[in-house]
């Protein structure tokens, strides 16, 4: 299948800090021309942190995009010129204090390609090692470990609603079956 | 847990078709100050159409903002004042041509709440009905049918790449057993 929306125009609104606005005009099949409004974002990464008897580790952190605390997986945004891996083992250091060498790729995913060209890759972290936590500045987090099947639970209850963290448990679910 | 980031300021950079963009200056428990990047989002729904012989219809459309065509579940923005249940009949309909009035809510998720607060609710919907799509003006949709282990290999394999898709099936593969 042919790209169906060449690019006529493409205006940046915005350059921010983690992410940009462009508006791009595109040209239809039919030659109607509609409008695009795209969020550029670096891409990320979520760690899912496993202990020996299948714990998971969780954060909690509040987020001001919709003014409330969540429960997630360990997750950040890559830093210029990160590679994914890196990234993984990075945050979950920062994040829960936990060190891990044995961190598997799982796959990555578009969070909203409606409009936004955010890419999560996803590692599942294992032989887990205490270390110390090392939170940005900025960040206000606190560490909670769940069994699975409380976590699929919270899913149903909608006490979780962060989509990366629900895929990563319902993904783990099938996995450690 | 009280709400750590007071908004000292918020500054509406953009108001758009679809999206609006804002920075809020939040004040932090030990008095810094930081810039939150709010991009604002009507809200959506996604559909997990099932057919009689336990086919899931899903339909491919080009995405801009990736530069590649998706395969995912049908779903839509909610118009202005609409319920998530109309929104999913309305878009079953537009995108797939099929109609149910059995539609069941599963749960709603935050695509991306680091920085954005869309919601996507999950319907599953049952006993369909051939009608005729009818589908917006600038989209072009194929429709296509698969059985669940179909999707589940097309995730392992990064063939689909959609959070609220991946969602949907992974959701529907433990349902259905």
């Amino acid at each position: 299948m042919k790209n169906i929306e060449r690019t006529i125009k493409s205006d940046k609104l915005y350059q921010g800090k983690i992410i940009n606005l462009r508006i791009d005009t595109v040209e239809l099949p039919d030659q109607k021309y509609s409008k695009r409004e795209i969020v550029e974002h670096p891409g990320a990464v979520a760690v899912i942190p496993i202990t020996e008897d299948n714990k998971i580790v969780m954060v909690k952190q509040y987020r001001k995009s919709v003014e409330e605390y969540l429960l997630e997986v360990p997750a950040g945004k890559l830093e210029i010129g990160e590679e994914p891996l890196d990234c993984a083992k990075r945050e979950l250091l920062e994040e829960t204090g936990y060190k891990s060498d044995n961190l598997q790729y799982i796959f990555k995913f578009y969070t909203s390609p409606g409009f936004c060209n955010e890419t999560i890759s996803i590692f599942l972290a294992k032989d887990l090692i205490v270390d110390v936590a090392q939170p940005d500045e900025d960040e206000y987090i606190e560490i909670e470990k769940y069994d699975i099947d409380e976590l699929i639970e919270k899913i149903n209850k909608e006490e979780i609603k962060d989509a990366k963290t629900i895929i990563s448990i319902l993904y783990i679910k099938n996995y450690l079956k």
